[in-house]
C-alpha cells in the first residue's frame, strides 16, 4: 500500500462523523422514482448531489435531463491519460416508503440504532454510492491525490429498471469512457465474507388486468351469472407454475443457460441453508425447485412473481360488490441468456390462452432489464480481491447475484469495459422493505476498500 | 278506495318539490357505515331522521343506541287499538362512495338529470324509506289520518349485514310488535313491471390472509426459494369452484334447498335473457351454472365471490417484491336452508385443508345473514298485489331476490310477523358502484302506491 493510500484511509477515518452527517442530507429525499408524485423530490436529490461533487472538486459537474429522471455526472481527470479511468455508477432512486408499512422509524428521517443507520435507501443505494464519493474526497484531500483519473455516473431510476439510462450511454459514449465500471450496489450474507458479484438476473415485470362488468356490481343482483374479474384473474395466476414449483409459460426455459458442476461448485460456496433461509424472512418452510439448492434458486434460476394484487373492496368490513376490474403485477427474474422481450412475449401469449372468454384481460409490459455475467479471472476482477483483502480484511468470494441492475448489460456491451461489482452491504440490511439499515462499520470499510481499489487499479500492467 | 287516500296522494303530489329538497337532506350524509371514520356521519344522519319524524308528528321518537350505529325508533298510533299496526323498516346507512371510483358527480351532493337523482344512496335505501316517511305525513296531514297504526324501525348497519339489529329485536319485542312488517329496499326491472320480493339470500362473509415472510421481501434475494404469499392466495382462490362454476366447497349444497317445477315456473315469468344481463352489466358474456337460468342463478342458487384483493405494490410502477401477506375478501350468497355459520365452517376448513405449509392462512368471520322465504298466498302479500295495481297502476309478480336483507329472516322469527317487500327501485339504478341514481316518477309512485297500502291493510279481515 502506498503512503498516499494509508493518508486517505486514515483521513476518511478522521471524518467520520461529517460523512455520516452527510450521508443523513442524501437519506432525507424522498427520491421515489416510481411515483410521479415525487418527481420533484428526485430531481432535487440529484442537485444536491451535483452541488456535492463540485464542493469535492469534480468538474465538468451537470444534472443531466433523461426523458425520465435526471443523471448526475461529475469527473476528476487529475491522475492523467496515462492512469487508468474508473467509471463510478451507483443510483440515487429509491423503492417506495411509508411509515404505515410497519416502519418503526419514518423512512425518510434516518436514525442511528445499535450502529446501524435506518432510512430508506440507507444501503441501496445512497450508502453505498456515498462510499465512492467519500473514498474519493479521502484521496483528493491527502498525499498525490486519486491515484487514477475518476468519472461518476449516478442515476434517479434503478429501481424503476432504468429506461432513460442505455439511451443516455449511446449519445454519450466519450464521456463515459473507461478502463473499469465500479459499482456498490450488493451486499455480503456477514461483514468478514465480502463477495464480489459476478452475475445479475434481468428482468420482465408486466401488470396483468382483467375486466368484466362496466362498474362494480351488487353481488346479490349478478351473483352467480357474471364472471368475476377477481376470480378469472385468481384462475389465470394459479396457473402461471407447475406443481413442482417451476414456471409453467411454455417456452419460457428454452434460453436458460444449464448451470454446470464447476459453477455449482462456485455457488456451493455461498450456501444459504434453510435455517438461515427462514432466520432472514420469517417464511414457514423453503419454497421452489426442489433440483436446485437454495443459492441456485435465488441466484442462477429464473422466477416469476406476484409482486401485487388489487381488485374491488379493500377497505375495512365487508362490501359486498363483483369488482369490475382486477389487476396484478407480476415480474419474472431472468438469468443468462434469457431475453427480457421475448419472456414478455411467451408471458403474454400464454395468459391470453388461458383468459376466459367472461372477461377482458390485458397484459403491458412495464419495464424489461437484461440479465448479466462477468468473467472473474481478469485482472480489474483479481484486484478486487486484492483490494478486499487490504482494505477489509477478508478474501471475497464471487457470487452470483439474485437482483437486477439491468445497466450492467447495457455498461459491459455499450463502453466495452468490465463491470467490477463490489457491494459493501449486508443480505440482511432489509432492502426494498420496511426498516432498511447500513451498518455504519461496513460504511467506513467500504471507504477504505474503496480506496485501496484505485491504488490497485493504478498498478495493473496496461 | 277512501276519501281520504285520494286526498293523501293528491298531497304528495302537491309537495312534491319539498319531499324532494328533503330527500337530498337526507342523502347528503355520507353515512358509510363499515368505515370507523364515518361513525359520526352516520350518527348525524340518524338525528336528522329522528328530527325529521318528530316534525311529521311521530311519537315516542328516539335514536336508540346499540353496540354500533343506533336505530331510530318512531310511532303514530293514532288510528287506535282496533286497527293493525305496520312496522316500517328501512335503513339509512349506504355503502362507500367516492369521485374517484368513477362517478360522474360527488356521490354525497345528489343532482337531478333526466328525471333521475344522482347520489350514493339514492335508491339504497335512503330514497325508499323516505317515501314510507311521506306517505305517513300525505296521510296525517289529509283526511282523518293513516287508517293504520305505525311504526318505524330505521337502522344504520344494514350494509354490514346488521350485526347488532337482532339483538335490538330481541330486546324491544313489544315496542316493535306489529302485525306486518313493510320494506321498500328492492327494486323491479321495468317501471311497468312491480314486484314483490318472496325471498332474499343470505349471507357469509370472511376475510382470507395470508401471510409469509416477516415483511415484505427483495424478490431478487428470496425469489425462488420462498413461497409467495400473493401466489399462495391465487392458489387457494383458484380451488373454490368447480370447472362447470359450481362451488368446490365439500359440502357447500348439502342444505340446498332444490327448485320444484313449479318454482322454476314462477321464477320464469322474470326471466333475465343473456342479452339483458350483458345490456345490464357491461359483462362480455354470462357464466354460471348451466343447468339453470340466469334468474334462477341469481337468485335461487348460492354464490362464492371474491369482493376484494389486496397484495404488495399497487401503485403506479413496478416495485420488485415478494409480498408479507396478502388479502382476500370472500361472500358467499346462500339459499334456503343453508346456515350461514356452518357455510362459514365449510369454507374455514377447506380453505384450511388446502392451504400450503410454506404460508400462515386465516379465514375470518366478519358478517352473516339468515335466507329468508316468504309464503305469498297470505293476505298481506295479496293486499300488496292490490295496492300496487290501484297506486302504481300495474299487477306485481312475486319475485325471488338475489340480495340479502339478514334482518329479513328475524323480523318474520322474533316478531313473529309477515315480512312485504315492496320494492320501489329498478334493477338498473346502479346500487352499490358508481352513479347510483334514483328515478323520480318511482319516488313519486311509490309514496302514492304506500299510502294505498295502508289503506288496503286497514280493510283486511282480522
Amino acid at each position: 500500500m502506498t503512503d498516499s493510500t494509508a493518508a486517505a484511509r486514515r483521513y476518511s477515518r478522521d471524518h467520520a462523523q461529517r460523512f455520516q452527517d452527510e450521508l443523513f442530507e442524501l437519506l432525507r429525499f424522498p427520491s421515489l422514482s416510481a411515483d410521479p408524485a415525487h418527481a420533484d423530490d428526485v430531481r432535487r436529490t440529484a442537485e444536491w448531489l451535483a452541488e456535492h461533487l463540485r464542493e469535492l472538486g469534480a468538474q465538468n459537474v451537470a444534472v443531466m435531463p433523461t426523458a425520465g429522471h435526471p443523471v448526475v455526472y461529475g469527473e476528476w481527470l487529475g491522475a492523467g491519460p496515462d492512469k487508468p479511468t474508473v467509471l463510478v455508477y451507483g443510483h440515487y432512486d429509491v423503492v417506495p416508503a411509508a411509515i404505515e408499512d410497519g416502519w418503526d422509524t419514518p423512512p425518510f428521517d434516518p436514525v442511528v440504532l445499535d450502529g446501524r443507520i435506518y432510512a430508506r435507501g440507507a444501503t441501496d443505494d445512497k450508502g453505498q454510492l456515498f462510499i465512492h464519493l467519500k473514498a474519493f474526497e479521502s484521496c483528493l484531500q491527502t498525499g498525490d491525490g486519486p491515484p487514477v483519473n475518476v468519472k461518476f455516473l449516478l442515476e434517479g431510476e434503478e429501481e424503476v429498471s432504468s429506461p432513460n439510462l442505455r439511451p443516455f450511454i449511446e449519445v454519450n459514449p466519450d464521456l463515459l469512457a473507461a478502463d473499469v465500471c465500479i459499482i456498490s450496489d450488493s451486499s455480503m450474507p456477514t461483514i468478514d465474507r465480502p463477495a464480489i458479484l459476478q452475475s445479475l438476473r434481468g428482468m420482465t415485470y408486466v401488470e396483468v388486468t382483467v375486466e368484466g362488468p362496466h362498474d362494480d356490481l351488487h353481488s346479490g343482483f349478478y351473483g352467480g351469472a357474471v364472471d368475476n374479474p377477481a376470480l378469472a384473474l385468481v384462475n389465470i395466476l394459479s396457473k402461471l407454475h407447475n406443481p413442482d414449483h417451476s414456471i409453467a409459460v411454455p417456452g419460457f426455459y428454452d434460453d436458460v443457460a444449464k448451470l454446470t458442476d464447476t459453477e455449482r461448485a462456485e455457488i456451493a460456496k455461498t450456501a444459504m441453508s434453510a435455517e438461515e433461509l427462514l432466520a432472514a424472512t420469517g417464511t414457514p418452510a423453503p419454497w421452489g425447485e426442489a433440483a436446485y439448492t437454495i443459492r441456485e434458486r435465488v441466484s442462477a434460476r429464473p422466477t416469476l412473481e406476484i409482486n401485487g394484487l388489487l381488485s374491488g373492496w379493500t377497505g375495512p368490513g365487508p362490501k359486498t360488490i363483483i369488482p369490475a376490474r382486477a389487476m396484478a403485477k407480476l415480474s419474472s427474474r431472468l438469468v443468462a441468456n434469457q431475453d427480457p422481450h421475448k419472456i414478455y412475449e411467451l408471458l403474454k401469449e400464454y395468459i391470453e390462452s388461458i383468459a376466459p372468454p367472461t372477461v377482458r384481460v390485458s397484459v403491458n409490459l412495464l419495464t424489461t432489464g437484461e440479465p448479466a455475467l462477468i468473467d472473474f479471472t481478469i485482472p480489474e476482477m483479481q484486484a478486487a480481491v486484492r483490494a478486499y483483502e487490504k482494505g477489509w480484511g477478508a478474501t471475497p468470494t464471487f457470487t452470483r447475484g439474485g437482483g437486477s441492475i439491468p445497466i450492467v448489460a447495457d455498461i459491459v456491451s455499450l463502453l466495452n469495459m468490465p463491470v467490477v461489482m463490489m457491494g459493501y452491504g449486508l443480505d440482511t440490511d432489509g432492502l426494498h422493505g420496511t426498516n432498511e439499515h447500513f451498518s455504519i462499520e461496513m460504511f467506513q470499510r467500504g471507504i477504505e476498500t474503496a480506496i485501496v481499489y484505485l491504488d490497485e487499479l493504478a498498478h495493473l500492467e496496461r
